[in-house]
Parts: C-alpha cells; sequence; structure tokens
C-alpha cells in the first residue's frame, strides 16, 4: 500500500525518460519499439525492489542538514536558520540518547534531497508497571513529494521502533485536519492537545 | 491566585475543629469565645504561612513510595504495584536525566501522605532555533485533597521549570472534562490527541 503512489510516478518517469533517449538517437519504429520493451521490463523490476529502495526510511545523518533537512522543517513550523555548529551539537545531544531520541528520514536518492521527516522520543514512567511511552514529533513531508505514502512509512517506522523498544503506546499531538491521515496509520483520539506559549 | 480556594478551605477546617474541639471540652460561653477567638488568631498566621507551607511542591524523593506515591498514581490510570526495586531503577535513571525529566510532589505534612504529583520532561527539538517543548505528564491530586487548588499549584511549578530552563512552551494532553481546569491553569487547546496502544 505504502508504495503504490510512488512506483506510478517512477514508472512514469521511466517511460518518459526512456522514450525521450530513444527518440534523441534514432526515429527507427524497430528501436522505439526495442527500447519500449526493455523500458518495461526495467519497470517491472523497480515494482518490486526499485520503488520501495528509493524511499528506504532511515535515522538523521549529520551529513543531512546539507541535504535540505531545515528547509524541510520549515514547511512544518516556525524554523530559522540553524548554524552548522548549532546542528552539530543538537545532533550530538540528540545522538547520545541512543534508542530514546530517534529522528528519522527519507532521502529522494535521486535528489539528493530529505523529504520526509519524523522523530519519537521515549518517556519513562512509573505509570503501567514503569512503563514507557513514545512520543512522536514533528512529522512533516516536502510538499513537492505528497500523495506518495511516505508520511505513512515515517510514521510506520517510529511506531514499530516504540513497540520495538517496550512501550505500551505512542502518542502525537495533531490539528484536527490531519486526524484522517492519522487514523490511517492506526492511530485513534484520545483527547486534546493544551499548549502555554512562553514566547 | 493559586491559593485562595486552600486557604479557603484551611480556615474552614481550622474553624470546625476548634469549635468542634471547644464544644466537647466544655459549655461555658466564655471558653467557647476565647478559643474562637485563640482559632482566629491560628487562622491568621496560616494565612500567611502555614496554610502555604503545607501545601509545598518538591521534586520526588526516594523515600516518597512509603508515603502512597503509587497509591496516588493508581487514581490516575493503570499502575500495577511496583516493587522497592523497580521503584528505586526507575527514580535513578530519572534522577540522571537532571533538570530535563522532573516529577513533582504535594506532601500533607500533617498525614504525611503524597496528595498531589505532576511531570514534566523536555524534548530538544531542531524547530524553533533549536528549541526546547516542556512536556506534562501524570498529573493528579489525592481524591480526598480536591478543591483546594492543588493542582494549580502542580501546574505552576512545571510549567515555571518548562519556562526557567529556556523551553518556548509547555504542552500537555487531557480529556476534554480536564479543558476547563487547563485553561484557568493558563493553558489553550491547541489539537487533538492521538494514540496507538500496543498492548
Amino acid at each position: 500500500m505504502a508504495s503504490i503512489s510512488g512506483l506510478i510516478g517512477t514508472l512514469r518517469l521511466l517511460l518518459q525518460s526512456s522514450f525521450h533517449r530513444t527518440v534523441d538517437r534514432g526515429s527507427k519504429g524497430t528501436e522505439i519499439k526495442q527500447t519500449i520493451k526493455f523500458s518495461l521490463k526495467r519497470m517491472q523490476s523497480a515494482d518490486v525492489s526499485g520503488g520501495e529502495n528509493r524511499f528506504q526510511v532511515r535515522k538523521l545523518e549529520i551529513t543531512d542538514k546539507s541535504k535540505g533537512f531545515i528547509e524541510l522543517l520549515q514547511q512544518l513550523s516556525v524554523c530559522d536558520s540553524v548554524s552548522d555548529k548549532q546542528f552539530e551539537e543538537r545532533f550530538l545531544e540528540l545522538s547520545s540518547y541512543g534508542d530514546d531520541h530517534i529522528v528519522c528520514v527519507i532521502e529522494d536518492d535521486r535528489s539528493g534531497k530529505i523529504i520526509a521527516t519524523g522523530s519519537i522520543f521515549i518517556e519513562k514512567k512509573f505509570l503501567r508497571n514503569c512503563g514507557k511511552v513514545g512520543h512522536i514529533e514533528d512529522v512533516v513531508v516536502d510538499a513537492s513529494a505528497r500523495g506518495m505514502q511516505l508520511g505513512k512509512k515515517i510514521i510506520k517506522f517510529l511506531t514499530d521502533h516504540a513497540h520495538a523498544v517496550g512501550c505500551y503506546k505512542a502518542i502525537l499531538d495533531c490539528s484536527l485536519d490531519n486526524k484522517a491521515f492519522y487514523e490511517k496509520c492506526g492511530l485513534k483520539q484520545k483527547g486534546i492537545h493544551m499548549t502555554m506559549y512562553f514566547v
């Protein structure tokens, strides 16, 4: 389910690019036919692995700042430009928490850009037999990459992580507009979200 | 503001208890008058310091398990009995986070019982110029101590902490039933709260 839209996009790109290359090379009907046949074979292969591999979720790396990670966050909320030093310090601080704070990303390996992200940190309680809760934050998909189920992949990665480290639940806050999306990801509304701003 | 109802409750309790004790001891009009006068003096003193001191908010201590801390949490949610070892391990783990994870309590120094609690942990983001957010969790006041503004004192302690350590906001999730209480504490509804349970 997660890759259907992505695969349609991949197929479209492959078809366009193969056809254009063939036309550039020559105008013989047989050559075009052969090239399209070859492209279809490649597309079938992309169905199985290429499309999936293109949008792998992985942990944030220190080099991701230069791949548009901060610009992506700016599509979500207030996010002034962050200096390399600030980024490095925060990255190392979060890394020191190990599995207790994960930022994940999807990099489009064609453009080299970070096109989706989300984070989770693990709260340790006394409740629920000294249980743990995963708090999901800062989920955003690049405007150009929406409709390809990347948000769903991010949420699955984060909830799988929460489950794997022994949380009894994962939670997040969102606007009413995003309720339907998170319901498709398997979450349910439990209550309301309250805030107090200091700035 | 936080202590007005608490003080009214304290005054009422002092007046009732003094009056009953006087009636028990004797029926002379002068004696009752003198005792009430004495009680009023005590009440005025309680206004200034006694009432306030009785319900001080402080950080959780390792000895609070024996003062009913776990039983108090059981009034909030599922909280099986926790062994001393489990409690100690979790307490030390949370303590190691320093200001990044605080559990606060109110101990009634007359009964020696923990009658209110709440916690906050600090999330570190890339958003908002590598900003910080305080997440408030597990706020509960003992059923016998409600109506004395103890919940408000807990929230003030936790939001003050978030502000002091440089958070740009403090947030919490609650049921719609508790919205009015948190609004009185200065919070506003921002959105909805979603959950995924694993057990």
